[in-house]
């Protein structure tokens, strides 16, 4: 029986989501909380819709795994709603929280089957930083043209080669990616949020996304510049890789 | 000289705004903090706005205190606003953050001259709990009727006895204040807002106004149950006091 998990997390935390060596990662967390409801018996092998990176955050990451054994199988599956909850006890002292559990068809997958993933940007824009967001946005002292950031944010709609918009460690064979939307406004006062959507997105995309719009919003570029870096296909011309914990990750269409 | 600042602080790790012996104050870091930008040369004595308790945040406290030196008043009198950044450099371990120092006039008060003080109240409206609002907002599992709470809000509107709405231990004289604007709605999917505007408020007032506005959300009672707890003015059947982490106090107008 194939589970879909929705989860949220604070990033602060966790080297990441994905699992690795010596470090703690929101999956290595989870499989052992889905384990410890199961008592043990099965091994969970859990697969995520997007590796979010050290300190990057989530309110809508999704994952799956299988169960295999009769047993389980038929202690769940007309309770499946519940398992959120048995997961969610073990996992009462992480910042970890799993917002719903349901049953998918065997050729549901968490990554290949996602149709769009959505994430958001934080900036916090305001001279002094602010305490009630620390790790949760990135402090930009001076003033940003969040309109500027908007126009500019338009360039990046549709398919493109976006070579300057990823890590140079970025290991994906095909740089072209399809923006679905972008948007970029002030929420409240302080707060500038950029919200974007594709099926898929390169290393550190988004965060150079939003480093770069930054400058334009800085007025160091016009909005056009944009045009310019997606025709040029360099990362040394696009701007810098944003932090991490401005990053969210909010949720994946199936 | 009279000097004005603004703060912004996450309530968590301290034991509400006003010094107490034994226990961390807002108050006091901020003090000390003053005292160490002018080398312990000065008693820094701190009037707030308004006696934030234990876990209660603020994004708009305000506060005032004075200096009398010659020498420090002309060292900072044409360089007010940067006395900020010098108290902030000696809050950088703490979840405080000075927004705004400004020279107000002598006869200036925080507490006594303020002629509206404003509060947000946030509840997290889901049936799981989220790690991102941690010691953010009070966590509601069943889906509140935000239209009926504001409907009921209406009722706060104008002047009132209070005294169904504030706690036992409140030591004003006078339980009458006037609620000059109130309203609930869903910020996003899942955060209700309650923001309040009154010229002064009355012990947990607002943490038991909100906490009677959850029941007429669940539909305990309809919203016209306002007017019965306003007119029998009976703390005891008013609703519970809603916890502090979801209380701000967001600003104090002069």
């Amino acid at each position: 029986m194939r589970i879909k998990l929705t989860i949220e997390y604070d990033g602060t935390g966790f080297y990441g989501w994905q699992k690795q060596n010596d470090f703690v990662s929101v999956q290595e967390i989870i499989e052992q909380a889905i384990s410890s409801v199961f008592d043990n018996s099965e091994t969970i092998e859990l697969y995520g819709a997007g590796r979010t990176d050290t300190g990057v955050h989530a309110t809508g990451q999704v994952a799956h795994f299988e169960i295999f054994s009769e047993n389980l199988i038929s202690a769940w599956q007309n309770n499946i709603a519940k398992l959120a909850d048995a997961i969610n006890f073990y996992l009462l002292n992480r910042a970890i929280v799993i917002v719903k559990s349901e049953i998918v068809p065997e050729d549901f997958h968490a990554r290949f089957s996602a149709k769009m993933r959505h994430y958001k940007y934080l900036i916090y824009n305001r001279r002094v930083k602010s305490v009630l967001y620390a790790n949760r946005a990135w402090h930009v002292p001076k003033l940003l043209d969040a309109k500027a950031m908007n126009d500019a944010a338009q360039y990046f709609l549709g398919t493109h080669n976006l070579n300057s918009f990823r890590s140079r460690h970025c290991n994906a064979q095909n740089p072209v990616r399809t923006i679905s939307s972008i948007k970029v406004y002030f929420d409240t006062e302080f707060v500038i949020i950029m919200e974007i959507s594709a099926r898929s997105f390169l290393h550190n995309q988004v965060r150079i996304t939003i480093g770069t719009l930054k400058q334009i919003g800085e007025h160091k570029y016009p909005p056009e510049h944009i045009k310019e870096l997606l025709n040029k296909q360099d990362r040394r011309i696009a701007g810098v890789t944003a932090p991490p914990y401005g990053l969210y990750l909010t949720g994946v269409d199936y």
